[in-house]
C-alpha cells in the first residue's frame, strides 16, 4: 500500500512552470481540501529567497493564473508553503533541504528544471538522503532528444530511483476527456465490439497551436514539432485510443498495454510524412511574422508535421492513424477524431449517409461528441429522410467552466498518492522516441526540408494530400 | 410508377376515429401544402347530411382535436370535402358515389367502419366500379378476433383488391420514433453489429395506459388486452426490434423481414405468460372502480397481460423479449427498451457499471435515449469514478410541440401516395395471429383466468416476478 507523501518537493520552484501550472494546481487542491493537513510544499530554486518572498511569489502566481472562486482561504495554502535556496550542482544544499523535510522521508518530489540538472539534482538527493525508498520523483519532459539521450536520462534516475517510483509526466494523462476516452471504451459494452479495423475507417490526432515561437526560442528551434508534440503527447493520445482492454485501471495494466501499441507502430514510410515550416501570415486577425523571421536566422526545423502511422497488430490493421501539429495554425484545437467506416450497404437509396464519427475534444474545450445518423422529424419528404446528430457525451454544468480543472491537479494528486496509471512508464518513453528517430533517421536520408506554409493555414497543402490520397478529409 | 389517389373516401366519415385523428390529420397536411390541390375528399356515412353539414362537422372536428396553429387557412381545406349519404349493405348509394368520384377512378378508399361492414362494402365497391385496379384500399384493426376470422376479413378484401393495393394501418408505424428506429438501426454502423443475442441482453416493450374501459365496452370485453393491444402494436413494435436489415427500405423487403420475425416467435409457455385484471384503486390521484365495477358484471377478460416472448433464430438465440401492456397503469407510457449486455470485465474494481441502454419513447413523448457510462468530470475520487450519461437523440425543437405531428397524417400520405412500407402485409397479419391464438389456446386449456391488480399498480406481483426470476427489472 502506498503511503500518501507528507512533503512535496519543488524544484524550480520559481520557473514557468510552477508559477502557471503547479502553485495554481496545488492552492486550488488545497481549497478543495484534497490535501492532507499535514502536507508541507517546500519550494527550491537558485534564487535566494526568504518563505516569506517564496510565499509572496506563490500568491502572484495563483492570483495571476487561477480563478478567484477556485483559490479558497489562500492563507492555509500559503503557511504549506516554505523556500530553499539551492544550487543543485553542489552538495551543501541538500543538506539544509533534508534538514528543512525532516525524520519523516514520505517525500515527493517535483523536477522542474533543465533536464541538464536533472543528473545532478538526483545525485545531490542521494547524497542527502532524500531518494530512499520512500521517495518518489517526477519529472517533465523534455526526456531527451532522441533515444540514446533518453537513455541516459532515465538511467540516471534509475540510478536513485526504481521505476516504482519515477513519475514521468504527460500533461494530456491529466485531462478530463482523455481519461473520459478510457471510461468510455472499457465501461459501456457500446464501443469496444465495434473499436477495429472491421469498423473504424480511421483516426485523427490534430494539436494545432495558433502561437508561434513564444519564448522557448532555442529549445524549440533544436527540437521541432515532431519531438515537441508527437513523440510525447499525440504518441500518448494514439496509445490510449489503440491499446488493448487491460485488466484493470491500473498503473501496471494500462501502461503494459500502451506499450505494446507503442512497439507495434509502424516505421513511416517517406511518402507517409510532411513537414512544414511557417511564413508570415494572418493568424487570429493580427498580422504575423514567418518563422525565421521571429527566430532572426534562417533555420530548417519544422514548425509542423503530419504523418500517417500504422499499428502492425490484429485490431489495427489497414487503419490510419492521421496526425498533425503545427504553429500558427488558424486555431487552437487538440482532438481525437474516430471515424467509423460506411455502413456496408444502405437501404435508403438518394440517402447521404454520413459515417457515425467519436470526437475527444481536449483543448480548448474539453467535451465528446458522438455523432449518429436518425429520421428527420415530419413528413414533408416521401419516405426517410436523414440527418446526423451529434450527441454531447458532456459533462453537466457544475463541473465545466466553473469548476474546470488544470490536468496538473489531477497528476499532482496522483504524485502525493503515489498512483503511477497517469505518468509514463521507461519503456513507453523508449519505444515513443524509437519510431520518432526512424522518422528523424528517414528524413536526414532523404534530405527533407519543411514545406512552407503561410501562418494562419493548416500547413503545407501536401498535408492536405497527405489524406485525400485516402480519400479523408481532416477534421475541421 | 404509383400515381397518387385524385380521390379519397373516407368510410365512417362521421364516427370516432374519423373526428378525431383523419379529419385534423388531412386538414394538417392540406395546411402544410402537402396534399395535391386537386385531390378530393368524399366522406360516407349513414347519416343523410348535405356537404355543407359534413364541412361543418368537420370544421368542429378541426378545431377540437387540431391545435390551431396547425389548422391554415381551413377553408381550402373544407372546400375539399362533400359528403355522400350511403347505407353499405345495399348497393344504391355507391351508385351515386360512383358518380361524384367521377371518371378519374385514381381513388384511395379508407374504410373506418365497424369490422362487419367491411365485406358488404367491398363487396359495393366492386359492384359500382369504384375496386378497380387503380383504387387501394385501407383498413383498420380489429381485422379480426383470431386467425379463422381475420383471414375471412382478408379472403373479402381479396376478392376486390390485390395484396398491392390493400393498406392495413398499424398507427405504431405512423409514430416518428417507431421510423427512427429503422433509421438509427440502419444508417448508423454503431447498433448493427452489436445488435444480436452477443451483445443484447433482453428486450422490452410496454404499452401502459392509465384509462380504464372508457366507452370502448363490448368490443373491449370481447377482445382483452392481448387482442388489443399485443397482436398487432406490440407484434409490429417487436418486428421493427428485431428484424434482419432489409436490402431497401420499401414495402417488399421490410415487410419481408417483419414476417421472417414474427414467424420465428416461439410459442408462449404457461409461466412465460400473466394475465390480470384491474380492482379498484387510485390513478392519477383519482378513486376508481374495478373493471367488473365498470363493464357492470363479471368478467374474465384481461386488462392485463404480460409475456415473455422468444425468437428462434440465430440472432436472438437466448434473449427474451418481455411485452407487457395493461389498463389502468400508473402512468401513460409506450415505449422500447433494449438493454445491452454487461461489458464481459470490469477494468474498473468496485465501480458500478450499468449497463448500456437504448430507451424508445412513443407515447406520451416521442424520444429516444441512448445511455452510456461516462466518467465522473474531476479529481474528488481517486481513479475514476464512473455514472450513467443519458444522451438524448432528441427531435430538433422545431419539430415538437410545435409541430408534433399526428401518426395518421404519415399513414394517410402514403396511402393517398401508395407506398406501401408503414403498412402491414396479410400475412404479417396472419403470422401476429397464429401466435396470439397459440397463447389464448394455452390459457383455456390451463384454465387461466386473470389474477387481480389495483387500478394504479404495475399490474400482478406475478408480472414483476416474470421478469425478476431472470434477474431483469421492468423499466420505469
Amino acid at each position: 500500500m502506498t503511503q500518501k507523501a507528507k512533503t512535496l518537493l519543488l524544484f524550480g520552484a520559481t520557473g514557468d512552470l510552477s508559477k502557471r501550472m503547479l502553485l495554481p494546481s496545488l492552492c486550488a487542491l488545497d481549497a478543495d481540501d484534497l490535501l492532507e493537513p499535514e502536507l508541507k510544499i517546500i519550494g527550491t530554486a537558485r534564487s535566494e529567497l526568504s518563505d516569506g518572498e517564496f510565499r509572496n511569489f506563490a500568491r502572484d502566481a495563483v492570483e495571476k493564473f487561477l480563478p478567484a472562486h477556485r483559490r479558497g482561504g489562500m492563507a492555509d495554502f500559503l503557511n504549506r508553503l516554505s523556500y530553499q535556496s539551492l544550487d543543485v550542482t553542489t552538495p551543501e544544499g541538500y543538506r539544509e533541504l533534508a534538514a528543512r523535510v525532516g525524520e519523516d522521508r514520505e517525500i515527493a518530489i517535483f523536477l522542474s528544471t533543465a533536464p541538464s540538472l536533472f543528473e545532478p539534482t538526483i545525485r545531490g538527493l542521494g547524497a542527502a538522503g532524500l531518494a530512499g525508498a520512500r521517495s518518489r520523483i517526477s519529472l517533465e519532459k523534455p526526456l531527451g532528444t532522441d533515444l540514446a539521450s533518453s537513455r541516459s536520462i532515465n538511467d540516471a534516475v534509475a540510478a536513485a530511483f526504481p521505476e516504482s517510483r519515477i513519475f514521468r509526466i504527460d500533461h494530456y494523462l491529466g485531462k478530463e476527456t482523455v481519461q473520459n476516452l478510457i471510461a468510455l471504451r472499457f465501461a459501456n459494452i457500446l464501443f469496444e465490439p465495434l473499436w477495429n479495423a472491421q469498423h473504424i475507417e480511421h483516426v485523427q490526432i490534430t494539436v494545432a497551436e495558433t502561437v508561434g515561437l513564444e519564448d522557448r526560442v532555442d529549445f524549440y528551434d533544436d527540437a521541432g514539432a515532431l519531438r515537441d508534440m508527437v513523440q510525447n503527447h499525440m504518441l500518448q493520445l494514439l496509445s490510449l485510443v489503440a491499446m488493448e482492454p487491460p485488466s484493470s485501471f491500473d498503473a501496471g495494466a494500462v501502461r503494459d498495454e500502451k506499450v505494446k501499441v507503442l512497439r507495434a507502430l509502424r516505421q513511416v514510410r517517406a511518402d507517409e510524412s510532411v513537414t512544414g515550416q511557417y511564413s508570415g501570415g494572418g493568424v487570429d486577425g493580427e498580422i504575423v511574422p514567418g518563422y525565421d523571421e521571429e527566430l532572426g536566422r534562417d533555420s530548417d526545423t519544422e514548425t509542423f508535421v503530419a504523418l500517417k502511422a500504422h499499428i502492425d497488430n490484429w485490431r489495427w490493421q489497414g487503419v490510419p492513424f492521421y496526425l498533425r501539429t503545427g504553429k500558427r495554425l488558424p486555431e487552437r484545437v487538440t482532438e481525437i477524431v474516430v471515424q467509423f467506416r460506411c455502413v456496408p450497404h444502405s437501404i435508403f437509396p438518394g440517402a447521404r449517409l454520413r459515417q457515425n464519427r467519436l470526437v475527444i475534444g481536449i483543448q480548448p474545450q474539453e467535451n465528446i461528441t458522438l455523432s449518429l445518423m436518425a429520421k428527420v422529424p415530419g413528413i414533408e419528404h416521401e419516405g426517410m429522410t436523414l440527418r446526423e446528430v451529434p450527441l454531447d457525451i458532456r459533462m453537466p454544468d457544475a463541473f465545466t467552466g466553473k469548476h474546470k480543472r488544470i490536468a496538473y491537479e489531477r497528476l499532482l494528486l496522483d504524485l502525493i498518492g503515489g498512483d503511477q496509471t497517469l505518468f509514463v512508464r521507461r519503456d513507453e518513453v523508449e519505444a515513443q522516441w524509437q519510431w520518432i528517430d526512424a522518422v528523424r533517421e528517414s528524413w536526414a536520408s532523404e534530405g527533407k526540408t519543411p514545406r512552407t506554409y503561410s501562418a494562419g493555414s493548416w500547413g503545407p497543402s501536401t498535408a492536405i494530400a497527405l489524406t485525400e490520397r485516402d480519400g479523408v478529409t481532416w477534421h475541421e
